[in-house]
């Protein structure tokens, strides 16, 4: 970015601006300010324009006197000396006063128009007023410093917008409007009731030696509460093998001999669900990659089809990425070309290859034989050209993903983790507790037991964000995508 | 688009919604609805959210009270029945009140997450609540519709979303601030001046025939201001001609000989000017090409790089592409290996091109002979791999162009035209008030002349829109990104 954020730092209240939207061929760009003097800063470059008896009024303080949450109409200007007052871009822009705002800072969002040019003019003229650009999920960081949400729903916010399909989309809102945060919440106070009890126990043994509190030293008093906690705990962290598929998806390559029909297959899945399908150049252009949906689980598809398949020297480079591609898949579809019957090439790609759906392709023009097996494989017959089979491969693909089982032990209705780092903190927190439970279960004494209490308490902390350093939440928050 | 639009047309005000932002991996995203009950509509699918004493009310109609040009926070919620508030996505949404909106109806903003999910489904809400798609332009078309802007603002609003540099953003700006249409304006003041004083002439004449007005008949009343009008007319289009270049750009196409540096002479140029540089892979990905800022002039520079230029059955295709773009191009830029000297492949080249700049490339490893010229040419020697010489290109390219004579000719602070719909109206106002001049210089009868002075003021009010027909509109506005 800019070199004035070069010294930047998450801990300031500096102006920050930012594009909030993607710049590109539409009809409006947004950009985000926030931060300590921000609308005066703002008002430097601003001028209003009113509606008075048919002729505009310019007045230049209309954004210092709006009151919060108020949208006011005009003109972005030039401030510099040369060229006072030069029009940039005729805008909208919401004022949000502290603390009711994003990030609970006096704020701005100016609403200019789309294209290459008139965000990038607006922003030149907001530098020059005084604003750097923002940090990665810096506006999402002021937000939680200033209290305006935890952790989870900060990170959510993040899930949500880099959510692939409705399932996780789905997820993210849940976890957005609390739901991780109130079973954490819950747990934890299960966790907290466990150990005040256990406190009790200890001052008293402490004070006042007798037989009842010796005996119970041993013994972790509110046991079951501790089940419950543990049994919330692992359902939760049950959750993220679920959630990270529906959030990162899943990798199917197409392979197969040249003319076996692989971008016919592309093609023919692709038009079969126009839900997503964002096509992204591969960085080489060797081959192409789409995101299809097939029930909910996002998949990545990809064509080899580019790929080179000869041997000369040049050409090992497209092999070498084949090779790559294949193995990062979670499922290859291998084509055999129908029209042409399995061949001894075929065989030796297939003996070499991991998980893997064979698909028997141009089955309109050639059926598949009654007694063909395929390492025991009866592939599966298709026409990309037709669709035929197109419903049976997707069942083969949802059935290889073991998507089904995850499913079924999974209660779409309760709270599910949306990041990694919650995952680690839920196992860290069951860790802690399964080894006080053991210990309780071995008469262990309640003073080697009550700190590993305090360490599962503090784990779930972490995740909401009630204990946290610096340096964590500078690590977390720059993974967001500017503007956020 | 959806199908619920298939019967939509531009003349009704039902509510409509659109994106005004490009869905992407962005923080936000922001959908724009308006139109006859929209405000209402809206508040059918949102839920406010207040805090109050620390616990959060939901209020389902705070938008019907909204005042106009404030902001209310809350969710999107679903109103099916089955499903009832069950949460979409966290916003923002700006309501505007008619007449003080952009369409000049009653509209919203909505600011929702971004990404490729939560717009989607905000949008899916919305049309449950009975928004249609807007078509493209519907929004500025409405504008035009209730008199929020005239046809030449309409125009410059598409005209900013479409700009590829900062010039062309600053005179799409002003045409948007008014500049083009008060110079049509007062061009037309002139013309319905000379109209009124022949007319009286006219009307005089038929009452009453006098030797003074019999004498006045075959005169044109206020020549001088005529003529006034017609070199203004003809400054208006003249300005076309430079602006059609800073809005649709040139195309420069980099060929020349299999490891001639022609990619790494792309990338050079890339590399100096990172202004705009928006990478679009050809449809076909055998050709790079991005755009280019030279001297405030769009420039879409292609790379032939990928294209094959070997001679079998399958590489044709690569071979037919590279001799379009030749055709496409306003310079080609072609490059010699200097480590090769021009070859006979090179002469066969450039006898077949068009206007081109020849570079002697890798002149820091082989400098270019001082005696060589190609068809009277001298090379401009230059490394890609150094950057010796690209100024020298910039310059030969600027030269190329011919636009410095252009902007000679180009008072930068008048007004410029922007479409060409706009410049076939002024030529053919200039051809009516010619003609009216000349019959007038052949001492022709005023009820001649008067006709075609009307016709150059009907041409004039056609470009502002005050003068206009329904099929006319329509397909100005459907050119329009939709959102707009």
């Amino acid at each position: 970015m800019a070199n004035n954020s070069n010294n930047a730092s998450y801990g300031d209240d500096s102006p920050i601006a930012a594009f909030a939207t993607t710049p590109g061929n539409s009809a409006l760009t947004l950009i985000r300010c926030t931060g300590k003097d921000s609308i005066e800063l703002a008002s430097s470059v601003f001028a209003a324009t009113r509606t008075k008896n048919n002729s505009l009024q310019e007045d230049t303080s209309p954004l210092m006197t709006a009151p919060g949450n108020t949208v006011i109409h005009g003109w972005i200007v030039s401030n510099t000396k040369e060229k006072t007052n030069d029009k940039i871009d005729d805008v909208l822009i919401s004022v949000f006063r502290a603390p009711k705002s994003y990030t609970g800072q006096d704020s701005l969002d100016i609403c200019c128009h789309g294209g290459m040019t008139a965000g990038k003019a607006v922003m030149v003229a907001l530098k020059s007023a005084g604003f750097r650009d923002a940090l990665p999920g810096e506006f999402t960081f002021r937000a939680f410093m200033n209290g305006k949400l935890d952790l989870t729903k900060a990170e959510s916010v993040m899930e949500l917008v880099s959510a692939k399909t409705e399932t996780s989309r789905r997820h993210a809102v849940s976890r957005l409007s609390g739901s991780l945060h109130n079973e954490i919440d819950g747990i934890k106070k299960l966790l907290v009731e466990v150990l005040a009890a256990a406190e009790i126990y200890l001052d008293y043994s402490e004070d006042e030696i007798s037989a009842d509190a010796e005996e119970a030293e041993g013994k972790l008093p509110k046991k079951d509460t501790a089940l419950e906690a543990l049994t919330r705990l692992k359902k939760l962290s049950a959750s993220w093998q679920l959630e990270r598929v529906y959030q990162e998806g899943l990798t199917v390559v197409i392979a197969g001999c040249p003319n076996s029909g692989k971008s016919s297959l592309f093609n023919a899945l692709l038009k079969e669900d126009r839900s997503i399908v964002t096509e992204i150049p591969g960085t080489t252009r060797d081959w192409i990659e789409a995101w299809v949906t097939i029930e909910g689980i996002p998949i990545r598809l990809v064509d080899t089809a580019g790929l080179r398949e000869t041997g000369d020297s040049v050409e090992k480079i497209g092999v070498e990425r084949s090779r790559k591609l294949l193995e990062e898949s979670d499922i290859v579809l291998y084509l055999i070309d129908g029209s042409r019957g399995l061949t001894t090439e075929d065989k030796a790609f297939i003996a070499n290859i991991g998980k893997h759906i064979l698909i028997w392709n141009k089955c309109d023009i050639a059926p598949l034989p009654e007694s063909l097996r395929v390492s025991g494989q009866i592939p599966i017959s298709v026409s990309a050209k037709t669709g035929e089979g197109l419903v049976e491969l997707y069942t083969a693909i949802i059935s290889a993903t073991g998507i089904k089982d995850l499913q079924l032990h999974n209660d779409p209705s309760s709270a599910t983790l949306g990041t990694i780092r919650q995952k680690n903190l839920v196992d860290a927190a069951c860790t802690s507790l399964e080894e006080a439970l053991t210990l309780s279960d071995n008469d262990e004494p309640l003073d080697i037991i009550a700190p590993l209490l305090k360490d599962a308490v503090n784990s779930l902390g972490e995740i909401t964000g009630e204990v946290s350093t610096a340096d964590l939440l500078e690590k977390m928050f720059s993974n967001f995508c500017v503007g956020k």
